[in-house]
Formats: C-alpha cells, structure tokens, sequence
C-alpha cells in the first residue's frame, strides 16, 4: 500500500487512527476512548493497538510510518512529550521511542496546533503556499507557523504558541499563568469564564434565556448575540478585537500569504469575526495586510490528523527514510 | 581580496560603507551624508560612488559583491525596496537593480532590521545560534527573526515587524497608524512623547530639571529615574513590562535560544530592564523560557553594517554567485 501512512491523533478525550493516501484520502478510521488517567505507558499501549489492528485492516507493509498529532510540546527529533495540559502523568515521556519499540515502525510525533499547520499546508486550503499560519480558536487556542515552507519549531521544537502572544498588558489572567494572552480573550474557556460573570448579573438574562438551564457554552453566547443581545454582542465584540489584534500582529511578524482560522470558536460567526476583520486591518501594515488572506480551515475536525499523516509523510519522503528502505528491500528481494 | 564583501549601511541622515572581512574586520570606513532630499536615484549615484571609491582604495576585484541595509522594507529577491519611511520619494524603487546598473556588481538589499539580525547571527553574540530575535530599540523599534538558521522574510520579504506587534489593545496610538505596539511603549520617540506630557505637569520637576533647558530625550528620562523620580521611573516601568511582554510573545511564538537586545534605548539601564525582566518571567512558558537567553547586542552602530556583510557572505557562498563564478575565470584564465 505504497503511497498511503498511518495518522494518530491523540486527543486528552478520544484516539484517533486512520489511513491517509498521498492525494488526501482518509479510510480505515478507527477510534477509542484515550482513557488518560491510566498514565502514558498505558496510553503508548492503546496507540500502538491501534495502529497495528489499523495497519493490518488495511493490509499495509511492516514499515509504513505513522505520524502522531499529541496535545502537547513535543521535542521533535526524538518524540518526547515534555507535558500534556490535559492528560496526568506525561513529563518528559518518550512517546516516539515507546511507539517504535511496541509497533517497529518509524515514528514521528508533533504537537497537534503544528500538525494542523502541517495539515492544512499539505491537505487543506493552504495547499502549494509557503507562508502559512494556522490557528485553532477551541477550547484553548493553539496552531503553527509554516515560513518558507518549513515549520518553525524553535531551538528545543516548541515554537507556535500562537494563543500566547500577549495582546493586553493589563489583560484577564490566562490559564498559562501569564496575563492578557489572546488565549484568554477568545478560546472557549474564556468566552465562557466572561459570560457566566455576565448570567450573574442583570444584564444577563439573555444569556440566561438561551442557556435554557444548561451549561454556558460560546453556542449559547452566539445564540444571544444573534437576538441582538447588547452583553452577548459586548463580550464577542471583545473577543474579535483581540483576535484580529493577535493575527495581525502575527502578519507584521511573518507575512504570510494565508492565515487559516479552524475550531470550533471560528464558527460563531460575525459577531466575532466583524469586530476581527476591523481590528485586523487597522493592526497592520499595507504591504503586509495585502499579501494575507484570512480564511476558514476546510478540514475541520480532521485538521491535526491530517496534519500527523503530512508528517508521516515527510518522513516517508526524505533521506534515508523508509520509502527508500523498502525500494532497497524490494530490489534486493 | 577574496574573503572581504563591501557592506553599505543607508541611514536617513548617514551613509556608511566599509570592507568587512570573513571573519568580522571591518576596515576602510567610508561615509557621506545621505542627502536623502535630492530622492532615489541620487541617493542611489551617492552609494556607488562611496562603493567604487572604498573598493578601490581597498584594492579590491570588480565582482566582489555588495550588500545594502536600508531603512524600509525591501523586496529581497530583485532588492526592490517599497517605501522608506524616513526618505521622501522612495515608493517601489528597484534601488538593486540602480545599483547593479552603476558598480556592475552583485547586490543584495535587505531591511536594516533584518540585516542587523543576520550581522548579530554570524558575527556578533548570535555567532553559531540558529534561532535567534534581534530588537533594535532605537527612535523606533526594528528587528528580524531568525529561525532554523534561516531569516524569516515572509511572501513578499516584509517580515520581522518587530516594533509592531500588538502587547496592549487599548493602548497608546502608534506612528504606524495601529494602537498599542511594541514600538508605541519602548521607542526613543514613545518615551519622549510620554516624557514631554509629564515635564508640562506637577509631576515633572525632576524631568524639566534633568533636561536642563535642552530637548527631553530618553536619556533625560534615564537621569531622572536614576535621581528616584516616581514619575520617569514609572514611565520606564511601563516601558519595560511592555517590553518583556513582547519579548515573552516572541519566546513563546519562536523558541529562540536567544534575544539580542540593540538600539540606544536598550542602554536606559535597570530602570527598563528590570520591569522587561519581571514581565518576560511571567508572560512565557517555563519549557520555552528556559532555551532563552536575553543579551544585548556586542556591535554597537555596527550592527546593520555587520548584517550588510553577511548579506553579502550569503551571496558569495551561494551556488552559482560571484566566488564559484571567480573561480571558473581563474580556471579559465
């Protein structure tokens, strides 16, 4: 099956498993439960499970490699998970290693906000440009950064933080410690954490109304500020101004050709993206805003395993990689 | 004279050219004014002849290479710069190919940030570091970026803004036309503007006294911190914490190993420095933190004299460039 590589995305919920072809084609899904609490060596077990049962429904050679999508920074040469926010226990583990040892494949592992990246060069509306920023507005804010074709990755591979950028010196606190990131304006938890303060108040019974006694989610922001809801329309308005503020920072930076928005946020709609264009465009110079395109990822939730497949093959592509391997064997044969 | 580029520094006011050796001599200084009045194409006649005169008196072959930093933004492939904020008339100027025209030599043109980061990458505290930020904080705020051993230019080579990056939504206007750039905070020219509202107040006793009758600069303001005055030790304290939160976003957007801080206003003291040190501690993360190292640049003016020169190198080591072209004709000859 020359021509297709093995994708995993980890995700602190659900593991993912799927075959990608060269030209995009996902098959061969397969899913289950991370069941993180069981610590990393259990969760090394369950990917490589995974993998193998995958690899062997889809009747593919010993040494086609797999790319691996993880929810956190990842020295990429070797594949150590420094942490993982959200899954106990990961400090420092050596996930590539483990992964090589259980499935005998090569392995290359990144974080998912660079794989996406990776992704959406490869597979999604960034296909053929060089200069690409990807940023995912979900429950945090994450994404990559492609210059010249390349992701950047730092002198220690964890480069991209693209939601901690500080954009307000006086900002609200972020989860990271740090204050006034563009995580804490316009991620999920921070849309959230604004509008259950304003449910508690007597502006809120819009907010209140669309909750319908369930949780406060962005959906029931949205839904309120489409009723016109002048506390609902406030806290988007907010959001967006520092969205366009932080990706326009981002076009002065790099001067990229595309920046894709993908996430779960992104789809709210134009009570956030109206106040971001306009912030966007009075954030940045002429030259810098002409060259970019401010666009919505088309890969949705399969973004960071297509990133890990973009991966999977990059190694199957370079030198001295198992593509070149296995024609060795196959003229050998 | 193989192993020395001709280097060319084009400042607003000053135009400097020197010889600079592989290994980082500089010798026969030239300069002249720019008389940036008489525009492009003089100002462009003005360069060559200082390159042929320096050339000359160095003894130096008809194709040693150039390279050019110039104070604006510069398409990097054909040298195109596209304006020059402080020289009238400069608007899409193909000032390399002016230039190549003139000396018949190869050129190379980049901005002065971008140069100066190249210059601190191979000859000055950057030598032999891969991922590295320079900051110029000068009347305003220039750098480059660079990343995996490569400058960071962008789609259409504008890259490396630097000075504007959004750190305060709400904050100061910026000369750029945007609101709350770096450059807005921790400029010669941001620090003035905030220096002079306070001289005109009760508070500005001790500002009017350290300017003595002369022009409010930021060295004024530095006297006056270093005598305790609350209010310029304020005014750099706010300075400073912008200064770290931008930093911050760069180590957690990069992973550089290190950032090298250059410009006159870096030379303030602790007064700055210390608020920068402080916000930059809390305002990255401890993986990205820990790679980082914030030093201050080693060649004074030099800096984008220096970056000029590596232009220059690039070129020379390049495939296909002047020194395998030297060869061919000694082979030949």
């Amino acid at each position: 099956m020359t021509g297709s590589v093995l994708a995993v995305d980890l995700g602190g919920t659900n593991l993912r498993v799927a075959v990608v072809s060269a030209d995009g084609v996902v098959s061969h899904r397969r899913s289950l439960p991370t069941e993180a609490a069981a610590g990393p060596e259990a969760v090394a077990d369950r990917i490589a499970t995974l993998l193998e049962e995958t690899a062997t429904a889809a009747g593919m050679l010993a040494d086609v490699p797999a790319g691996v999508a993880v929810p956190g920074p990842v020295e990429p040469h070797q594949g150590v998970v420094y942490f993982m926010p959200n899954l106990p226990g990961w400090r420092n583990f050596a996930l590539g290693a483990a992964l090589r040892r259980r499935t005998r494949r090569l392995i290359q592992i990144a974080n998912d906000g660079n794989c996406a990246a990776l992704g959406e060069s490869r597979f999604g509306v960034g296909a053929g440009v060089r200069d690409l920023i990807y940023l995912a507005l979900g429950t945090g804010v994450g994404g990559g950064i492609i210059s010249d074709g390349r992701l950047i990755e730092g002198v220690s591979g964890v480069a991209g933080e693209v939601g901690h950028v500080t954009v307000a010196l006086d900002g609200p606190r972020c989860t990271c410690g740090s204050i006034g990131c563009l995580e804490a304006f316009v991620s999920g938890w921070a849309i959230t954490r604004e509008a259950k303060i304003i449910a508690t108040t007597d502006d809120g019974a819009a907010i209140r109304r669309a909750a319908a006694g369930k949780p406060i989610t962005p959906t029931v922001i949205a839904l309120a500020a489409s009723d016109g809801d002048p506390a609902a329309l406030a806290l988007l308005d907010r959001a967006g101004r520092a969205l366009g503020a932080g990706v326009g920072s981002f076009i002065n930076l790099f001067n990229p050709e595309l920046v894709v928005i993908g996430g779960g946020v992104a789809t709210l709609g134009e009570a956030l993206m109206a106040p971001a264009r306009r912030a966007l465009a009075s954030h940045t110079f002429p030259e810098q805003r002409a060259c970019a395109r401010l666009v919505e990822s088309a890969l949705g939730d399969d973004t960071a395993l297509y990133g890990a497949a973009a991966l999977a093959f990059g190694t199957a592509n370079g030198p001295g990689t198992v593509q070149s391997d296995m024609s060795e064997r196959r003229v050998n044969a």
